[in-house]
């Protein structure tokens, strides 16, 4: 169950101009570092490599792409750092020459394969690089920009992948910051358990951010090209108050309202604190797709992120998976002595309600989406 | 005179596997940071300017270039940090646009520009985006790795520059290091006046270096495409001891061995360590392209790095900068608390011999050259 929680969190935001967080994740290899506190995210991972395997298998024509061009591209988009954005490219690319090898047995030989790192320009690249193999068989590129605008070449792009990364807003609707709006998120910090109103002004975000994102990849990616999509989902029409990190996100609230009583932190900076992130159900995902066009979607699904985790979970290794993703966004905003007491507090908190958390809804609340460019 | 000095030491080292040394420049923001010392780079970036302009609007064919791809890409080979590295791509993008414009007037739209910086893995590209103006109008990427092998995808690259990096060694002669041999470099740290074996086998590696440069370009370069290669020289024949860059380097490895009397660091630490550089002569290089085989040298010619400095140079400044360029080297052989020293030593050492500084031969030191893919 904990797994999903880390994952839903563990990219930078691609923002163009968040307004009252940063959500960069804590680079390098210390302590509280994200590469070093990333390992449920990798076990998310291996979960969908195998649905991506049967697509391109199935989907991908390889033979037509290799027809007009001697190299294969493949970008993470919102790559963050660590070892698993480079480990989900190799696993991409044995599935591109796995296909190659399948499609066109009698070619000579396979073209050179480039992988493309994405992620916004405060990414922490350095840390990425020293991950990377030192015999590896591919070029490398990083290129840094958000994802929400176009960042490749016009059609030079083969093969797009994009895991936890699409949750993040690229900006926090205003509408929340203000007390005039319906949509005034005090004293929370999140949708969850918010007015339908904030619900709906995240609702509205990431469907336009959603449209930026395939209109910049229907720009970069050549025809016949596919983009693999994984991230938090929940299913149509149930409330994020079901799913753990709609509860974990209350808690926050709630331990931040606490902070207020004790003179730690000020009213008004919770009240103009929210979370951007936005946990797409299906439905819309759809409809965003169909609405922008320019892609078909040839698989879509829900699924368990992690469904080999069992029994009870273990708080403190959670949450120290959680700050590993999530401090930045905080530091950004409390002072630094108020982020040692919310995740000291959520520790406390998650603790006393383990039993609700292990009941929660947990099933389907990871989208996986192959879209094809038309 | 000063400018060459820094300006020759600014970049990395692409080492495969340098011995001894790591060049690695100072990244980040701070005092002693290689972008914040680096003005002098920039000063005699400008002079060469005008030169690539008249080299582009003579020699590259853009109109044949489009004909086959609407992405212009050029590429940075060892780009280092800061902000001169941006300018310079910059000043090359004005100079494309200004062909285009000039050689295909009735073309409906400019091709898309894509920047790519090219340094070692452990670079400091994160510093580098930082740098990035927020309203730049073209696509950036970076790619780590040793510019002695192919880092881009075949037949990708239109414009390339390299600009100071050249003359980094990609490893150190072995028997530099190796008692037994002439080219032993016994209390020395370069081969300015050390024997002619010493020097042999710096130009032997710098010769096998370029070569391996110009054939990861070749692989990299459309038919047509132009390198900018700017960098250290001397005319051939001259010994390197009549440079400014030379006198520092034996005075770095004078006050060396006198660290060696006090006991500050052990002579076997110095008879290790040598300054993988090399400031290649006309001759040498030109000799080197034709038997590579794959460009044509358009344009060679040794200039003055730094025509418009006269008069006495400010030494502590001077010293500041090299320090900048050269202290990962240092820092990486030998304890910290020598580096401090050495640089102290070297403000009061060539402030002794200001007047012979002063008096050294400075006008051809610096080589430019366009080469084009045949």
């Amino acid at each position: 169950m904990a797994a999903l929680v880390p994952d839903s969190l563990a990219k930078e935001n691609n923002d163009k101009a968040s307004e009252n967080s940063t959500t960069q994740v804590i680079g390098g290899h210390g302590t509280n570092s994200y590469s070093n506190n990333s390992s449920y995210q990798r076990l998310s991972a291996n979960v969908v490599t195998k649905k991506i395997e049967d697509a391109i298998m199935k989907n991908l024509d390889v033979e037509t792409l290799s027809s007009t061009s001697n190299i294969f591209r493949v970008a993470d988009f919102g790559c963050g750092v660590g070892s698993n954005t480079i480990n989900s490219m190799q696993d991409l690319l044995q599935i591109v020459e796995k296909k190659y090898i399948s499609q066109c047995p009698t070619s000579s030989q396979m073209p050179e394969f480039q992988v493309i790192f994405n992620d916004q320009f405060t990414n922490d690249f350095n840390t990425l690089f020293t991950c990377l193999p030192q015999d590896k068989q591919y070029l490398v590129a990083s290129v840094p920009g958000s994802f929400h605008n176009q960042v490749l070449p016009k059609s030079s792009l083969h093969l797009a992948h994009c895991s936890y990364s699409l949750h993040w807003l690229s900006r926090l609707p205003k509408e929340l910051r203000d007390e005039r709006s319906p949509a005034w998120n005090k004293g929370k910090i999140h949708y969850t358990s918010a007015p339908p109103e904030v619900l709906m002004a995240y609702a509205t975000q990431f469907v336009e951010d959603l449209d930026d994102f395939l209109s910049a990849r229907g720009r970069e990616m050549v025809s016949g090209g596919m983009i693999v999509i994984v991230g938090s989902s929940i299913p149509d029409g149930m409330p994020y108050s079901q799913v753990v990190n709609g509860i974990m996100y209350d808690c926050m609230g709630s331990i931040l309202m606490d902070m207020v009583k004790t003179g730690s932190i000020s009213e008004a900076d919770v009240d103009a604190f929210n979370l951007p992130i936005y946990a797409c159900p299906p439905g819309e995902f759809i409809e965003g797709v169909e609405r922008n066009g320019l892609f078909s979607i040839e698989v879509i699904e829900l699924m368990n992120p992690a469904p080999w985790l069992k029994g009870p979970i273990d708080i403190p290794v959670f949450v120290k998976h959680v700050r590993a993703a999530m401090e930045g966004m905080f530091s950004n905003h409390f002072p630094s002595k108020a982020i040692d007491e919310l995740f000291d507090h959520l520790v406390l908190k998650l603790s006393d309600i383990s039993q609700q958390l292990e009941s929660c809804y947990r099933d389907g609340l990871q989208l996986f989406a192959i879209l094809k460019r038309k």
